[in-house]
């Protein structure tokens, strides 16, 4: 595939996923870590437009001055930006006007990309195709929250294909022996800043779950009281709990002494063999804790990946982003994608139902704060 | 004009104002006080289904039970409703989906308005008309929030036409002598139940304004240094200009020195012969005193009425929102139209830029906490 | 009795009130609207040597300039002060040194009193006295919410006298006619200047009731649900009431099913006869519109008032506290005494228990917001 | 020295520590992360009678049973307690009942010491002791809080011994090989749970730094602009930097254009040559990041730890706060020591000025929030 059709195959993507929308599911924020649609469609052609076009098509002229504050998302480096909670306040530019500034951007970059490219260049391309793939995981994950809080629980396409679930069999556990490790991405293909260097752990001896933990298993849990003893949380975990009032993952809800959850399809009867999902980092924690087992940390899970099925829901792990041995920050804007995040969160490793296939790896690392759980989370147990 | 024709009347109006809109700007509330148009698109509509068609006309059937949920503004007696805040929140129920909600129900408002109407419910349809006549004026103040408050400042609509100013000639004070004055609503026709009973007030000589404060005249109040001296405000109203950071009406920004406003035709060079308008009561108060005045009670602006023009701007009064003698609150859910609210406002009279032509009336009371401004808000002088 | 004479009266009746106290008592703040005793202490002190001392007495040596700093309340004009919610986190000065400054002001004060004393420091003082009087009262009330905030619930003093309470007959209404009352204080005494100009205004027929609202009567509107039903409340303090989880008044604890009090003894059994108190404007408002009654204007109050006894409570009115007729603040600091607060809150008349004898009158207005309750505030209900 | 022995040793040093304060020092709170003196005077007392004399001495009768509500820190399984934020609003029970109820527990306690005393209740005295250790160096940092945000700035001790400083050399760097290296404690005498297992973790090759950063060398980062540069902070420490409006390490202050910090001899010129301290992890991390640097991991800090001198400041590290491999929290209210803090805070390594002599050790692990800066934590760079 040339740059030039990978370009337009990734634009295309973030189109579909857009298609069932309603115009007016394009515009709200229910809440601040939910971008409207509107504003993941203009932020993913900014991203083309600020650091490809404008650095390095001569003949390109910006679309709207305007925009670079509307969807700079938070690269300090290129200038003033409307702030988070804002952006469900903007009902400008239209949705009309953010397709057409795709077009036109869409435009310059195909007569861009006719033109000789060089290594450079191709980098930041595959990073802006790689930043859009992101983009379009939490476009669906940012829907999902915006209809599924909605008091009338839309569906969002009646076509969507759920991911075949891992069997309902007995968790078998995968044992590893201790020794060095070797951590990170290496290979000649893209890959993240952050999974890198690629450097040696030492593991002690453990067992890695070869499945994740199932919304049967987790409704046990709940049944057995999970949610109100506090001998199972972090100080921090019981305080989100009781604050929130947390009783159940997001999106399930009790009607009538019945548990439904809300999918792509609507509001459905609880799916017993589906692997859990929407949990926060606190409630994964908690739920390891009640079983006598823990979470595993992201080098226990890198290190057997190979063993196991993974891909259908990102999985918690132990471990802190924090940066690895001799990891350095990209000069410039671009600088700002991956290092200045790296405290007060936790990993997630796999890939989930809304990744774009792929765009995940075995060395991929996302990480998020350890209260959300809009994300397509899940569990997977180590001892 | 039979009650079929008068509705019919007032329910176009508001479609004719939302007419220049594009669908995103029906969905966004940028703040707790502003409700998005659609909002008022469909509560408008329940308000006639839920106390004229439910109640009163046997082959009505309901549009969609959940609709009471979703547009309920504050009524505790007809059950739950989406919190104020989420208003903005909420993609569904769409444009479309709301127009034919307002279709459905103007059908079966006709079909009922064929009818024989008892004169109880009547009284029910004439409070209907002037709650929508309301909204409309609401409409219109939270259009201009959602437009003013957006980056791009988009027109609302080139054609809307500003009301004629008031001279620009010296403030006339016109006196008013000591003794007994009636007050209150008297007549056959409608009045908010807040306007009852009339009743006798003393008041003290008085002169007042015969023309409202203009941008010119606040101007100097800002070049003055009002903004940033104690002495003029009220505690809470010093709090407040230095919390939020005041420094000018609302919609007024200074672009390289230069003072702009923002109006429903864009942003434009501050017009100093209009009326100010805009700002908060501790705003209006401050001014009063900065210029060794005050403002007027309700009862000596109602006083003195007809002797200068109004209707351009709402005017801040001294007086707190309060029952008039022998005020009784209406039976049933109705009864929490006005009476609930009667703490901690100030009154405003007159009417705006943006009231239904003969809505208001020179014994109407408006109301609005102290520190709101988006209000069409004015200031006119007493001593 | 003389000047110097009154003044030591006045200053030692503040000592008196604080020598039951422990000296952590005079420390804390539990809650941003009481001050610690020793911030009284020391404010009422800067009182006079900020506007007496320092601008009179030539010969006075400022005790400590750092003090103007910390014991400013809310003068603007007379420079920086500890912000409110900080008064609590000073351990420093201690109440030794407190009553250090006390001493060496008084006796300041003293020989300042010996000399000739003009009519316009005269006045001043006078104003000194009665400010004092109400930080005497403000003492009392801070000092009650501080030990009956506390776990322990230790007594204040168990020789501290409880008024005799209202009868418990039936409660009977006194009869007043429509017509033109003058209100306001007239004399040659001293009255704060919210209590001018004297000034006629036009009351309708109205009733009063001769006796406050007891504890037995409360009970039944909680009993009856009060708490919990809507109706009866202002949009705005049912707010509160949830917000808060508000159930009964300030101060009352149901211990195993059975009503207590915290009082200046300690926890007691609910004494059923005496007047109701600690309850806030909205639950006054909420109690008589249960009751199919209403609160009386400060009006109403004022030209009744000769015709039963007050002086027990501070009662609730539905007046604003807003300037009467002709109202003018007085120049310099002394101005910011009164009219910067007349706005968003209730007029409460009479006095209570904790008033320092001699310190109100039939014309004095005290004001708080709606929501505050720690006062000893009571209910006298109209129709 | 025996258990009773050091019993009375450790007891002693926190009575010591707290006797150059007046009694209105022990009371107040002035944020919540600070308790009151008393406060931990009363609270390490509970810790021996909760979980020594009530279990274990069936000739103990408990103090005062409201005791518990009062001085439970955080222990779930102990039942209710005063909420953190409500400590400072608390007079009683007063600092002369707290001495008393000390005297009273180390009475019994000195009794309970006589009979014989099993390994089990041996290891719960050694806890305690520590415990109290934690609390004497808490007590410190939380004095020099209270003491150094008055503004009257009073000396905690003009006789406090500051240690003795780094010397003012260029910087060393140690350098470390790469290699497996064994983490954790081991031995036969006291060490915290956390500090288990020890275990082997594989580290790059690293040099690290054998002085921590001086006063001198920050102020060159406050000089260079450092505090108004986005690119060597963390988002989330930006966001820190600028909501608090940050612009030097707590107790600077900057009079008349020239730096003083708050010690306990009172407010004196800044010390350039003393190691900076009162920095929180943000600022660390942004000052290494602008000298090009890097924080040392922990396992990094305690490999080369016998090759620096350590003990005048906790050193922020790099590692976030989780569990060594087999971690394992104590059965019962014990258990809730350290594992239920394991998020969302990072690890500190070595001993500050304020930590009772012996107290830490190698291995020791403390651990605070990344903001939190009133501890005398410091600086120790990496590379």
């Amino acid at each position: 595939m040339t740059l030039a059709e990978r370009y337009q195959t990734v634009r295309q993507h973030t189109a579909d996923i857009c298609s069932p929308l309603q115009t007016e599911d394009y515009v709200v924020q229910p809440v601040e870590f939910v971008s409207p649609p509107k504003w993941h469609l203009g932020h993913t052609t900014w991203f083309f437009e600020t650091f490809i076009l404008k650095p390095y098509f001569a003949e390109y002229r910006e679309f709207n001055p305007e925009y670079n504050y509307v969807f700079n998302s938070y690269y300090e480096s290129v200038g003033a930006r409307v702030i988070r909670t804002d952006r469900g306040n903007l009902s400008r530019p239209t949705v009309i006007d953010i397709y057409s500034y795709r077009k036109y951007v869409d435009e310059a970059m195909y007569n861009f990309l006719c033109g000789k490219i060089s290594k450079e260049i191709e980098e930041l391309l595959i990073l802006g195709f790689n930043h859009e793939e992101q983009h379009q995981e939490l476009l669906l994950t940012d829907i999902k929250y915006i209809l599924g809080h909605n008091p009338l629980f839309p569906a969002y396409n009646s076509n969507y294909k759920v991911p075949k679930v891992d069997g309902n069999a007995v968790t078998d556990f995968i044992s590893m022996n201790e020794g060095i490790y070797e951590i990170g991405f290496t290979g000649e293909s893209f890959c993240f800043d952050n999974e890198l260097n690629r450097h040696k752990v030492y593991l002690n001896a453990y067992s890695i779950s070869a499945q994740l933990v199932t919304n049967a298993e987790y409704l046990e849990f709940i049944n057995a009281g999970g949610y109100h003893d506090f001998r199972h949380w972090h100080a921090e975990g019981w305080d989100w709990v009781n604050t929130n009032k947390v009783e159940a993952p997001m999106y399930w809800y009790n009607i009538d002494g019945k548990w439904h959850q809300y999918t792509f399809h609507g509001l459905e009867p609880l799916h017993l063999q589906q692997p859990v999902t929407h949990i926060s980092y606190f409630e994964a924690y908690a739920y390891a804790t009640w079983k006598g087992l823990r979470l595993p940390t992201e080098f226990e899970w890198e290190a057997a990946s190979a063993k196991f099925n993974w891909g259908s829901r990102w999985e918690w792990t132990e471990s802190s982003y924090l940066p690895y041995p001799g990891f350095a920050k990209a000069p410039g804007a671009i600088g700002e994608y991956n290092g200045k995040f790296m405290v007060n969160q936790k990993v997630l490793r796999g890939a989930s139902e809304v990744t774009p296939p792929g765009h995940s790896r075995a060395t991929y690392r996302n990480f998020f704060q350890t209260n959300l759980r809009w994300q397509f989370t899940g569990i997977r147990l180590a001892k």
